[in-house]
């Protein structure tokens, strides 16, 4: 198989910024197709995998995982798509297609380890790694491609790949629906998909957040109310009010006030730490009430094209600020002060 | 409204032993039914209760909440009963009856507090408290009388009221069915009824057990396996298998081991322990395979009767011991070293 070299921008080590390089794509194989990259969304796990924060970075790494672009390339066996249409690639690029889970569309918990769109070994070729979307086109097997809605922003739409589906994955699997109550916590990339979708769906939504300047950015952004979490009076306010609890705190946070604030059989979801959890859980408002904490992440492809779908009609998307590929490092700098509303997106015509 | 004086053994003080005394019982009123306790489960509920483990006991106090009996009297009122049906009553007497909770048959989660068949203030009389069924009778609503089974053994019939429903609540809203698999983690006796019930729904059971002393008493009960949980290669060989896991371990344990047994989307329910955990949960399996850890506590009085018409279709009682009333303290004891198999029933008979 031979090997097509790309312009990319990734980083050799876990201490070096990003800069540009070139890496190798393998040619379009029959259920192939190829996509020259419009947009692609900047992810803190973009960051976390640059700087092998959870281990396991192979050098050189290309992250994204948030790509928008437009197919440049079918390979001969392709029947879903054709050369000019809108295509989108997520956290996916491969699963095993044959376990439990990949029969079920639940890639991203495939039992034989999903591919991840960069970071992983290549399933077509031995000793070829993924690199994802910080790069000028990608070659991705035809059921790990999604097709985006022609009315919405592209660069906006980008995040949905990753923010929008890793909150959009826990509110359908629990059943929010028209009236649910559904509170989110934290209003960043994550949170801001969660507080957008679950209003889509017909939620009454809560953010709780720390920061009092937050309030009117989530009522902008569709949120009913406001809980600041420091505030006790307010989180009194809202005991046992939630059906569901979107956790988006990417770092170690004590979950027990928020399970007081679950209504019966009500379940906290966490999406954004990986890691464990100092504060002693609580059993007792959990067995008293049938409360439940889980995990979720991303979800499969055909949820992916589901909630892309949803958000074209809804016209939902991320709030988002464009940047330059050349501008990323700076990004990450200030994606770990917090500092950006919502998602950077590349504008990736900056790498041509 | 008039009392009735009724013999009852209770304690007066949380370090005094249980002894004979006299309670009062209101006079059964239009909705009321008079039960002559037969027989009556010792749960570990009722040791708590006299030693005040979780504070809040008012003395005296007499447990009892697994009660089997015959229908003395019924008030002007009664359409589901007639004197000498037999009757069961279970954890709950009483409770707001018009909270969100109780309109979906969930008095167990009353949001206004249901009324526990002892050490709760009585909905009907103030200043009165209620008794358990360490007594000769009890006066309880109609609502909350369950109707026994015919084919049953009744002594053996007495735990299906608190450790039957606080298993077969959770395997239900769970899910389970005809294959699932299904894992108790304990077996005394709330796990020895979650074997028993989860095998009589189709289940594939699997126990979990510290003592290989355990393991053929397992099977003789109907489990399918046991995994001994201090041996790391068996518990390997469980990894990512189940799709419910039962908690019935009554003390702070690390519940880390078992998730890594979930399947994905499984879920680890905790029935046996109130209180903080010290292991920090690991969110890491949980998000990676959407995997929950959740609690429940007993059933509602819908949902008990139904496991009641279950158990008399598919002929499952508790294992038990009889005792007379005037060994209860001894019986505590062996309690507390796990010495019984795997209920004491005490005959009411004994304290006449």
């Amino acid at each position: 198989m031979s090997l097509t070299h790309v312009k990319a921008f990734g980083t050799e080590a876990k201490d070096k910024d990003l800069q540009e390089m070139t890496i190798m794509r393998r040619e379009v194989q029959p259920k192939d197709v190829e996509i020259d990259i419009l947009y692609c969304g900047v992810c803190h796990s973009d960051l976390h995998t640059t700087r092998n924060d959870w281990g396991g970075t192979v050098y050189p790494a290309v992250p994204g995982h948030e790509i928008i672009g437009k197919i440049t390339k079918v390979g001969s066996e392709i029947t879903k798509f054709k050369v000019g249409d809108l295509a989108g690639v997520g956290c996916l690029v491969d699963s095993c297609r044959e376990c439990e889970s990949c029969k079920k569309d639940l890639e991203q918990y495939c039992l034989n380890g999903s591919t991840g769109t960069y970071n992983s070994q290549d399933r077509y070729m031995a000793n070829q790694r993924t690199y994802g979307g910080y790069s000028q086109t990608v070659v991705v097997d035809q059921d790990f491609v999604l097709s985006i809605p022609e009315n919405l922003d592209l660069a906006a739409t980008a995040p949905l790949l990753c923010a929008g589906i890793t909150t959009y994955s826990p509110l359908r699997h629990w059943n929010v629906k028209e009236g649910s109550k559904v509170a989110v916590i934290g209003l960043g990339g994550l949170g801001h998909m969660a507080v957008k979708l679950a209003k889509g769906m017909g939620a009454e939504v809560t953010l709780f957040s720390r920061s009092p300047d937050k309030i009117q950015d989530a009522l902008n952004l569709g949120a009913d109310s406001v809980v600041i979490s420091t505030y006790e009076n307010e989180m009194n306010a809202v005991k046992g009010k939630f059906d569901l609890i979107i956790d988006t705190v990417p770092y170690d946070h004590d979950v027990n006030p928020y399970i007081t604030t679950l209504g019966i059989s009500g379940t906290l979801v966490l999406v954004g730490y990986l890691g464990k959890m100092e504060d002693m859980l609580n059993t007792v408002p959990m067995i008293l009430g049938r409360k439940s904490v889980a995990g979720s992440v991303i979800g499969g492809i055909k949820e992916t094209q589901e909630m892309l779908d949803f958000c074209g009609e809804k016209g939902i998307t991320s709030e988002i600020e464009i940047i330059k590929m050349q501008d990323i490092n700076e990004a990450y700098g200030r994606m770990l002060k917090s500092d950006v509303k919502y998602r950077f997106v590349i504008d990736m015509k900056s790498l041509a």
